[in-house]
């Protein structure tokens, strides 16, 4: 019911921005004007973490969010809605606690991370042993951490460009495997995050090299992880018990997907996702239900607005969090045809700062031209020769041509994988100008927007 | 062996500020100068909050921070440092989950308050209905609300003196009582704090009226509230599963209690407190770990820099939070005798802004006095015929003379009562003013700090 009214109200008042006789550059300008009002993105955000909340890949949860996904898109007029499923592990976390035994008896505040093994449900309790990073883990004598828990500190700094998440987050990557490997019985770490007064652990994603035991892997809050430095720095050999119950069964995941037709039906598409799973610990707003709010306010915004010369293909991605798990299923199934350009907005929703592209030579034109549409709302032209993205990073680096728009992420670690991803935490102006910048990419990559053709009314028989 | 050098250090360079021949304003300008450097609260705070962490009031913790607090008092040089302890209920949390079961399955963040009925350990389930403040639900008809979970909205807001945890404190203070009044069968609240977009709940004491059947009674984070206010909004009835477990014994909890000699010894001291238990949540580093290094630095100052007219007596309360316990010992013991002055610090350490007192009309001079002293730290001028405090309340009540130097609470109840107020939200250049402040108002109030006493040689006999 309500694609028909949508279809009525989209014949009825066809949007100036469709007509043909405008100037293209006018037309997507006022395309990238309208788009600054945007309210889609935010309810899409808002409706999925209300209505479905955290979705951790492979759960019966991020099953809801893709009937939800499926509901909803169909709903919006999108063609070809389908979800694509495919199986994987699933690891869920259980009852989980830390507390200090000696010498200062207290409890501290910490979540597994992705893949810990499980401990006992009384725990495991050993000293502390403290590094500063990983390397000075690596360089450590086995004598000295084997038996005991590993503390790895190395504080990330905030970025705008989110690039301290690469080296700064080695403790959560390379950490467990080499404290097993030097015969840990477990490891906690400074949480890979940014914010430094708020009590609220980050998680993420590890695995265990080939040939190392799993151990039991926690991240403690910032401020924790401060307190138990405190108590190093007094020369303390604090001992604690850490409690960090899993479960891991196989499940099943799914990409959901949907299509905005394109007056040639046999051009590549330009394809454009985000991941649709979430961690378990918030509602995953900023992470990643709003790339898919503003991916899918972009692609309605073009729709509404005409018919774009190539489809556009939209991917709300699964189980990207645990390990990329639906942006290679798609790879499997697609990655060899050829795309337009592929992109994904999975980094919050605060303002994009910067457009990269990696379009090719024989395209320039077209990258100056995005660059250049981009500019009126302050987003500054970046390489010509990069690109990059999550879930389709497999396909970036199979050379498949794609763009990028960075988002500021000044505080996105503040948040990401932590309790505080909620609504609570996403901009709404800020979300808007995602929306315009989409909408303005993608009007550009997917060519021009004109009227929708008429459909040839049957003759009476 | 600390008190020893102190005192040798004390007697070998005694502070300029006690020079006899010196202006005593100036003796204050110059002792409120140092103090801005200081380094001995924030000291304080540090090392109780990390070597004995929360502490709670009537648990081994609260007496290990007892037995700290007796070796810390001893150590600077402080007299007659001793325990005075009491009995009292000890209410402690247990496990605790909110979960909705529908229609929108998901798992909420919330905190028991304290006094809180204890759920069996598989929870309650009910509808909830949703009331936004009290004076709604005493309003509403029994049948809306019996076998239900009461929901209170009611959000607070932020203001420099935290006047708003009056009126907007009411769902905890009163709505447990009213929502079993009218046949609840339990109530979560939306936290009593100011922060919007961290997910951590603030607890706090509350007590059911005579009658009253006690409920389980919680509160949920503001960015929980929020969503369920989301769910509400859309028409639905969640069903809510919580559980709240916790139990209630007999334990004891005490005064810490510590002096600095006056020059007359049968001059009425001058009363400066905090209190040293704290809420579970967090290491009570604001609240109120912050005031005992506030005064007891302020104290340690004035000693350091000879010797005041009057007694300096130094008070940690016990069991602050749960209902002034500690402060209606000492009344019982102490509440009768003169007192030149009594004060607390318990809203932090954020800057002094404003000065009040009640010192009485034939000692206009002396507030006056104090008003001016403050000045230069950028604290206006307040009442002189009003002040306040919270273990020395019911004394104020009673009419003792005091004064109250008030800390700009704009954020106090972003933190307060919850698992953030650790040492990651003390502000040292802020908690220095406050030191300033209070060693003034104690040179002021004390009077006159001059060199101490030389001990009479003994004769060789």
């Amino acid at each position: 019911m309500r694609i028909l009214l949508a279809g009525l109200l989209a014949a009825t008042a066809l949007p100036v921005t469709a007509q043909p006789t405008q100037d293209p550059d006018a037309r997507i300008a006022a395309l990238r004007t309208d788009a600054l009002s945007d309210d889609m993105a935010w309810r899409i955000t808002e409706d999925l973490t209300t209505e479905v909340g955290q979705r951790l890949a492979g759960t019966e949860a991020e099953a809801r969010a893709r009937a939800w996904a499926v509901r909803r898109l169909t709903a919006m007029g999108f063609a070809k809605v389908r979800i694509e499923d495919f199986p994987m592990p699933v690891w869920q976390r259980g009852r989980e606690s830390a507390e200090l035994v000696g010498p200062y008896p207290q409890k501290l505040v910490v979540a597994a991370l992705g893949n810990s093994a499980a401990t006992p449900a009384s725990g495991i309790t050993a000293e502390v042993v403290n590094f500063p990073d990983v390397e000075a883990l690596r360089a450590a004598p086995t004598e000295q951490v084997r038996g005991k828990i590993v503390y790895i500190g190395h504080a990330m700094p905030r970025t705008e460009d989110g690039s301290g998440y690469g080296v700064f987050g080695a403790p959560r990557r390379q950490g467990p495997t080499v404290a097993s490997q030097k015969g840990a019985i477990g490891i906690v770490i400074r949480s890979i995050g940014t914010d430094r007064e708020h009590r609220n652990p980050h998680t993420g994603v590890m695995n265990f090299a080939d040939g190392a035991t799993p151990i039991p892997a926690g991240a403690l809050s910032n401020p924790d992880a401060d307190q138990l430095e405190r108590i190093l720095a007094r020369g303390q050999r604090p001992t604690l018990r850490l409690t960090l119950e899993s479960t891991v069964n196989q499940g099943r995941s799914g990409n959901v997907i949907a299509e905005v037709p394109g007056r040639d039906p046999n051009a590549a598409p330009v394809l454009v996702s985000c991941h649709l799973d979430s961690w378990d610990l918030g509602t995953g707003a900023l992470d990643d239900a709003a790339g898919c709010g503003i991916v899918t306010a972009a692609a309605k915004r073009i729709m509404d607005a005409g018919m774009p010369a190539r489809p556009i293909r939209i991917v709300w991605f699964g189980a990207e969090e645990v390990g990329l798990f639906g942006g290679l299923d798609y790879r499997a199934k697609y990655g060899k045809q050829p795309h337009h350009a592929i992109m994904e907005s999975d980094f919050g929703a605060d303002r994009i700062w910067k457009v990269d592209s990696r379009l090719g030579k024989e395209r320039e034109a077209e990258a100056r031209r995005l660059q250049r549409m981009l500019q009126p709302l302050g987003i500054v032209p970046g390489s010509l020769t990069e690109t990059e993205g999550s879930d389709i990073g497999p396909m970036v680096a199979d050379g498949l041509p794609g763009a990028a728009l960075s988002q500021d992420g000044t505080r996105y670690f503040d948040i990401h994988h932590s309790p505080d991803d909620t609504m609570a935490v996403v901009d709404k102006k800020q979300m808007q100008q995602n929306v315009a910048a989409w909408t303005t990419a993608v009007a550009v990559l997917a060519g021009p927007v004109e009227a929708r053709p008429q459909p040839t009314r049957r003759r009476a028989r």
